[in-house]
């Protein structure tokens, strides 16, 4: 059946203590209402419609970078969700399907169980989850399958309390009965809302169907606090974690390592203790992350060992067997088969081919202050330690810069470029050097004094 | 009232297994003794007395550097709590009010409950825990709110060891009845030691009124192994991430987030997973300190990035909107609003003006072998990449270094600074040489067989 | 009692997901095989004969690794562990004693546990352990001390079940009767194979003795995913760092710090957040590692201080009071006694004299791009930043090196070395070159448009 999605996200949560609202808080590198909504997305939704009201421009920024297409409407006063649903009827004119409502502020929602949501053949479905704790949740009262009604913890009897079946919020609803029962919502309640969770019993009261499908706990986690963003943030990887080493790889201290939303290793990788992947990290087969690197949109490929100490910035592209070492930065740069850059380096909007070696403290100087420029360094070069490559320069094939100097000419292939001083030595010099010190701190000292 | 504290400090703690005393050991960067006074100051307590034993002088310095003022005694011989409390007597001399007896060992103690025990009526108050598992503890055997005894577990009956009511050793005893019941004090017991705990029955059965402040079990932790000592850096450690998060400060990975006793960050900041706080940390609102930072003795502001791989030393001083990126070393050296510093840099001994940019591989030369030195960067200057700033020296406002130069005068401002060879290239040279390393390497193969 | 193990290592362990037999899979550096050889090996067996099948070779190699005198034998269809245990009865010829049969798969195993197997005078005995959750363990049913025989969960009364006692896998037999019971093992049963577990019941049959010994249930964990792999590890470390404590050491952050299978750290050394100790570190008294260090192969003396963000990799030595910074790689190198290497530096083959001072930004150039070269430096020199070592080269005693020279040729003692030029001022003409670079990109994004 065709299906739209609703997805709440009006709300600032005053209790995250933040300037930003609580559905562009980060959740594995991802606002959390991107997270609801790519649940969401999976069922490939004829419409996606999305209720914001404060922030709403960074909002809607935050909804199209998910679904281009997402349809943004806007819920000027926060009156309740059976009032931000409402506002979401209009983008819903000439949709026949199956509607679901969805909470931005839930990141950990999985598509499976929106998936049986959207498959369930009741008029009306609600999400239920069994509590460890259930403490004032609402609860669902149910006849087998069937659910009978909703029961606000305040409103329950003692029997009705010790049902451990909670509700979740999010429904799946029939779209012309969604409209229906919507406008038929009243707001006489003691806080002058209008709550969504009302259309069960009216719907139940005019003959429909009510069904429950339940989900694990963790999934319906909200995030209106700090504590519950790193709580949702921990749920994450601790799921993603177990995925990772489901898919063989090896994670040598799974606790210590955080991946992005859209994090992919390859099997027979290893990732060591300490590891960050920001978003756009792909990682081929049998590739090795050593201890403390971070990593973002960047592609590694099969063979190649990265850290420790390494960062790969967006752009970073490291073919078969590359090595990438300590102290390392690459940003924006091919490295071909089988380079080499072990150390204390910064490769920058650049080219490297083949089975070129990087020495240690070289420098792509790719910024003149106002402009970037690029650097291309051809196959099995040997890049001298503490090189500049004063980009826009190109380096050739098989050609060799002396360690300490500053390239800001094109190098031929095969040749030799040099930029440096001969050497000289002063004997004697540093002992008379070390004596004058000495004797010039002393005299400071007894000035001092 | 008017308080006075007694801190014993006097104990070695074999357990340690350590040549230093285990009240010097670190928490969170402070020394245990410290966490317990500075928990005590907040009482405003007219004399801080702190008794010492072993390694008196290191433990009496640290003593001083949370309280100047600190009265520091002298327990020779260790022959119980209750001789070092008597230990303390002749420096109570003259003042009247509420003594609290707290142990140099128990860093977690809070304020809150030193405040509920000064605060308390009754002429002897004692320090009482609920325990989780109240194994061999001293249990307090209570009316109501009055102390009845305390009964060590040894003398306990069965009905008496159900109580898990249990004795956190710390006291809150009226001046003049201290003085009188430690004076009292026998050590006519089998390991004939004086014990604090026993003026409790000599206070009731004099006739006067004994209470029960109760606290977290945690505030009692005692350090007496590197086990415990580690356990308390955990509790802290927790107590402190709970506090930024509800303070509106975004920790991606709480667990992984070490602060020290004095941290500040401001609301609406982001720490990343892995980030360690020495002492004297301060963070603005709104700052971003990335993964793998280690920050002590500085100060961020609203808007600064920092990290990954970031080190902040003591002096390190960011204005508002500077970055400062990975493999960064900052140490004593102010850097004005919006300066750059991207990449592989050592700056020390430095003043960096406004919107300056400053180029990777940058190292302010400021040790010549036995003096330190300072380097001075005006505003919008651009520091080329592998700039050596051989200090004292000064590079002038809206000035330039070319990449790789050692800068060893004054660069006026506006001016461009080189100090670097003209680049030669010569053509095929680099194929000749690796001809030759290659041949002389098999020569060498050939030999060694 | 003379001892002999047969270790059982053929399984490819296809629930890894991986292309490595399971045994060969690391656990704190170490092949999970390695670490039941080398618990075996505290017996002192006579003969140690591993078992093995899949990827015979790569696993005969890893078996050597811990002991060159290893009987590697093959099983080359696995039909079970009796099976597999017929393959090694040939290498047991001429041997009369207790023989122990090991999984090569559960690497927690204690050499204490394995003691009290060898030391049992039963006939047979077997490892149990007390299962938190038995599951589908088989249990051991004993009377006293006395084993009476073991149940397969499937064949298992409810009484049985009910039996928290599970058999662990391992056993102790006496020589003659293992090659008599094990050449009578019958596969006739579901899966067709010959288990070893068959032989317990023909020995009580037979009228012998059969006795448990028991171990915690994690000793007994056999790693067959990489979940389990990671739990491993995870058991590994948590048995580590309390031995570290335990021995004085201080972990700031236990769990943060992950041990080799080898690693010594002596006693009031202190280790920081985030630290990683790859295979052979060792670690003298009162020596300090900051967060964020990666150390392999290297030794570090008293005194020495390291990190944060260091990495010592093999064959790096630190004498006493040895400083090496932030950003700071050190390969195959020996640094005397009070050497200073402060920031962003590599020595790689080095030898370096005491209380040199090593520059920031210093690199030991020890790669041609065709063979390796030593970098010797003398006593009390004074590296200047930025100086690249070209090896082979010797500095002298009490030399020095100016900041950004390139050093090609010996330096003499007490000499100074410069290869550098004298820095040129053009005053006006970085504001020049600035407007120039603007304007050029103003007329770039006007051609863009």
């Amino acid at each position: 059946m065709a299906t739209a999605l609703i997805v709440l996200a009006a709300g600032q949560g005053t209790r995250m203590n933040s300037d930003l609202p609580k559905v562009l808080h980060k959740v594995a590198g991802a606002p959390v209402l991107a997270h609801a909504m790519r649940s969401g997305a999976t069922l490939g939704p004829e419409r996606m419609i999305v209720v914001t009201g404060h922030e709403r421009e960074a909002v809607e920024r935050a909804a199209r970078e998910v679904d281009e297409a997402a349809v943004v409407v806007e819920q000027a006063e926060q009156l309740g969700t059976g009032h931000a649903v409402a506002q979401a009827l209009p983008a819903l004119e000439g949709f026949a399907g199956k509607v679901l409502v969805l909470f931005g502020d839930t990141p950990l929602i999985r598509a499976e169980t929106l998936r049986a949501l959207a498959d369930s053949t009741a008029d009306i479905t609600v999400l239920g989850f069994q509590a460890q704790n259930p403490r004032r949740y609402g609860r669902l009262i149910t006849n087998g399958s069937e659910l009978q009604r909703i029961v606000e913890f305040k409103d329950a009897t003692e029997q009705e309390r010790s049902v451990t079946l909670c509700n979740g919020g999010l429904m799946a609803v029939d779209s012309a009965l969604l409209a229906e029962l919507v406008s038929d919502l009243s707001n006489d309640n003691a806080a002058g809302e209008y709550y969504l969770t009302d259309i069960v019993a009216s719907a139940r009261a005019g003959g429909r169907s009510a069904a429950v499908v339940t989900c694990d706990e963790s999934e319906t986690l909200g995030v209106d606090t700090r504590a519950q963003l790193a709580q949702a943030e921990a749920f994450f990887q601790s799921r993603a974690r177990a995925e990772a080493l489901e898919n063989g790889v090896t994670l040598i201290a799974p606790e210590t390592v955080f991946f992005a939303f859209d994090t992919f290793i390859g099997r027979d990788s290893i990732v060591g203790p300490s590891v960050v992947f920001g978003p756009r990290v792909t990682v081929e087969s049998g590739a090795e992350i050593h201890a403390f690197c971070h990593l973002e949109g960047c592609h590694i490929s099969r063979g190649a060992t990265v850290g420790p100490f390494a960062r790969l910035r967006p752009g970073a592209e490291l073919a078969e067997d590359v090595h990438v070492g300590n102290f390392v930065e690459i940003k924006n740069a091919v490295l071909g088969e089988g380079v080499k850059v072990g150390h204390l380096t910064y490769l920058g909007d650049a080219h490297v081919g083949e089975h070129t070696n990087i020495g240690a403290g070289t420098v792509t100087c790719n910024y003149d202050g106002v402009m970037k420029h690029r650097t291309e360094i051809g196959a099995r070069a040997f890049i001298g330690s503490d090189t500049m490559l004063v980009a826009p320069v190109r380096v050739g094939a098989g050609a060799l810069t002396a360690s300490g100097s500053v390239i800001t000419e094109d190098v031929p292939d095969e040749a030799l470029a040099l930029g440096r001083v001969k050497q000289v030595n002063k004997p004697g010099l540093a002992k008379r050097l070390f004596e004058r010190l000495r004797a010039e701190k002393s005299r400071r000292q007894k000035e001092a004094k």
